[in-house]
């Protein structure tokens, strides 16, 4: 689908990478909340996977790469595995590393998500979407298995870097930029947006007192 | 797809229409929770164009309209801007009024899942599922955000009321009447079932004390 | 797209029977927590169809057998009739009982799921997934709209027991079992481990305390 072989093997690196950091993240969720091994791994599946799924399914690049191809669920699964062995180390990771973890993978999937619809030949508005989507899906899903308000309803600029971070993907291949480095733009759009709002406490306007 | 290029323009009209009303109806839960303007936004997508993604995903009509039109996320837009800027004057409706317009969304999106079921050639009494599932699946998604019961098991004739709007709709093209004269009863149907179980505080029996 | 009709009648025989007592089970929740008729309906219909449904959208089967075959439907239905009808006698039924009737729901739909994946050329360690998803899913999907922790991430040995069940499937395959027979033992082994599990509080390990 994607015409140029780079392109897709960089769409292909970004989906990957942000799986890992997500399967850390969710299994990371599961271990704090005192599950099993199983649950461990559910949790990171669907956290690592659960964004890249909903995209495919919504552009119709069925069956959804986290099905057809090994690499998904392997790297979801080793996530998993790095947090089974490794969870001492991990929890002692100050929570600016963790937010730093997260902020990376949302910024990996929200520019592999818009570059995916782009090479789907979707509406460059909806591939925004797409990216933000495919940024927030996982995380929404491990949320609603663990029957919480989602991240994306909670944190305040987190859907909002995402979708940052696609739209410079989506305006770079308007101007016809390399999409190498329209990808490396938006996700350091991304990432930079969602830590300065971690950072400097940045919130977003309210309609109401809560 | 749907062969006729009225009944396409019709099923449009009534799934922008829904889209509409209940992007408004999500905006003011969101509003309603003191949550930001972001918040807001996805809680209108969700609510606005779940139930219909979910039903073209299952028809296999895909990308979704929601994903491929770009008309369904503008109309979503617009309504999530209408709280954002109306929001007071929204407020003051009263209760009934609101009921009201989620009961229109709720007929518009029924009638317009069941006649799109159709057009795809889906089984008969499947496609009333299926304006069911338009009816009520953009609002269970956004209880599902907020970790909360959805109303579809709250209300009790909410889905009862979707199914029997779209069950007309149905019976309309066995009978080869006219389908907007189908669509406009079934919408009827489903507003009146709806607002009268609202209004006379209608129960379907429960099988055992709560 | 199953080449064999044998094969192809089995995995619905199978689907089916998931179908009915899945469609029990959900019914039975609906009732348990004091909801009305429709609800009982709405519970039965997404326990029973909601896993199936997610792995024919996810091994792109579209539109799922849920949809484009009216047995589905119906089994549910049927299942939801009968706790209507019967729910007195249901509930007598000891917690026993109740659970060996999940785990054949579980056991018929991982060996089904596992199947059909195969069916469609999916990657076999991918088929023991689609197994494992279709087995929770439902059950998944009606804890989700009841705002609960969904029971795969609460019962220690119940996704293990349906990848257990999937894995048989698909080693029969790989060794060229007569397909019937792998079926059969798939069932048994998940069967036997979930009551197992059940009856003997075999936990997984955790990581943490609680």
């Amino acid at each position: 689908m994607a015409e140029h072989p780079k392109l897709a093997r960089l769409l292909l690196l970004a989906d990957l990478g942000g799986t890992f950091l997500f399967a850390i993240e969710g299994a990371m969720a599961a271990a704090k909340g005192g599950l099993d091994v199983l649950c461990l791994a559910v949790l990171a599946f669907a956290t690592a996977l659960g964004g890249g799924i909903i995209r495919d399914v919504l552009i119709n690049a069925a069956p959804p790469a986290a099905i057809r191809d090994w690499r998904y669920p392997a790297t979801a699964f080793a996530g998993a595995a790095c947090v089974f062995f490794l969870h001492g180390e991990i929890e002692q990771f100050p929570q600016d590393a963790l937010t730093a973890l997260d902020a990376a993978g949302l910024s990996l999937f929200a520019v592999a998500g818009a570059g995916k619809a782009l090479a789907f030949g979707i509406n460059p508005l909806i591939a925004v979407l797409m990216g933000t989507i495919t940024g927030v899906g996982g995380g929404t899903v491990r949320d609603v298995l663990l029957a919480q308000i989602p991240t994306v309803l909670r944190a305040d600029i987190y859907a909002t870097a995402a979708a940052a971070g696609a739209l410079v993907v989506v305006i770079g291949a308007a101007l016809r930029l390399n999409p190498t480095v329209a990808a490396i733009l938006g996700g350091l759009v991304c990432f930079a947006l969602r830590m300065a709002a971690f950072t400097l406490h940045w919130n977003l306007p309210k309609l109401m007192a809560p």
